[in-house]
């Protein structure tokens, strides 16, 4: 199976991004209730077999894997999930909402390995080869977003034990990748209510909807 | 840290290939005895974390993994199994003798998705670019192989139960890639005992080690 390459109908494919605590899964669980049908899903995981890699990266001794061996194991992941979940939904003509896909590897990469950023790219170009067709990045400040994060406990904390200048490294990074793709990224105000972030999000998932009707 | 790249003493690097039931690990383990210090490793596995995708790789569903999935996780277990086995001990300048290394994933995706050969080569040389220094690619009849291979039983058969016409293919892909590689590659006759086997082997080794000796 070549993802990307279906003929028949094709759904949506969304995917949102952000530092760690700005809002992801809420707003990625509220936009996939508004859809009949949509589905939602996240990484690392989102597939059986990307839920196992995501358990062997996210559990154990941090430092038990290279950055090297790290982003190979994210992408194999990533490649499961895309071929046994996410594009069978889209071949199936249904949304199909992601909790963090390529560009959180990215630019976490990034800013921890800024010497794999291109590795990373020419890695996601060899083996995955597709991009969401809209990503939100939620964007805001590090410091309200991080005491939401430490709110919650999830046993996964490893990036955000990292703190506050890590947080506003990986903003800058989402910022400028937001910057580079303004095709497929939109930036989206982080620092208000959940309701207001949820509507602005509906009103430009309704308008790509439309767009893309329009064309048919 | 970037395997190959250190400036200590450098040790050799030796690896065995050949089809299923070949000698490969009858073979590595003799010459690993011959050699005060030397270390004998394998793959897929050979470090702790390669173990850990090697058990996600050979238990289970065969299928559970597409082939571009299986390529990304021998990849990520091997470049584990270079950082945390091979070149600690090759910078230390021991013998590392290795019962299989990336020619069988290139042996073995070449026969089976043949389409994948030059992905598995641009996936190797971005995240492992190392080869050893010696192969030994031990060459025999794929029937007999076959049934020396079917008088053990390890568990984890998925290649042998694919039959002797897959032996076949699989051994025209180690001698085209001993014919494309003479400087590493050397060809050894497995259709013998043991012991005259063995002796050849180590007959190579020590040529190779007293040209090593020369160029100091
Ligand atoms: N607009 C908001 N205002 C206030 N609190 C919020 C808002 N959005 C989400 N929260 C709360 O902030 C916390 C983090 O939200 P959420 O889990 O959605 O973020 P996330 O981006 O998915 O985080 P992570 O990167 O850690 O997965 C949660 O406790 C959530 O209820
Ligand atoms: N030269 C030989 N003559 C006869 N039997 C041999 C010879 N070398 C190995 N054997 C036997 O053949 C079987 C396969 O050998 P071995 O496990 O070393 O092969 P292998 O290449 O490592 O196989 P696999 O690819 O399945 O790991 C073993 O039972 C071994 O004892
Ligand atoms: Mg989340
Ligand atoms: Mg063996």
């Amino acid at each position: 199976m070549t993802p990307g390459a279906g003929n028949g109908p094709s759904g949506l494919f969304i995917s949102f991004e952000g530092i760690d605590g700005s809002g992801k899964s809420t707003q990625s669980r509220l936009l996939a209730e508004k859809y009949d049908g949509a589905l939602h899903t996240r990484e690392p995981g989102g597939s059986a077999g990307a839920e196992e890699i995501r358990a062997l990266l996210l559990t154990g001794d941090p430092d038990r894997w290279s950055a090297e061996t790290e982003i190979l194991l994210f992408t194999a992941a990533r490649r499961d999930h895309l071929e046994k979940t996410i594009q069978p939904a889209l071949d199936a003509g249904r949304i199909v909402i992601c909790d963090r896909f390529a560009d959180s590897t990215r630019v976490y990469q990034g800013a921890t390995r800024g010497d794999l950023r291109a590795t990373v790219d020419t890695l996601h170009g060899l083996m995955i080869g597709r991009e969401p067709d809209l990503t939100f990045i939620i964007d805001m400040d590090p410091e309200t977003a991080l005491t939401r994060g430490l709110a919650r406990k999830s046993g996964e904390d490893r990036f955000e034990d990292m703190g506050l200048a890590f947080q506003e490294t990986l903003r800058h990074g989402f910022l400028s990748l937001a910057h580079a793709h303004p095709d497929r990224c939109i930036l989206i105000d982080g620092n208000r209510d959940t309701a207001a972030i949820a509507a602005e999000i509906a009103a430009h998932v309704a308008d790509r909807a439309r767009h893309l009707a329009d064309a048919f």
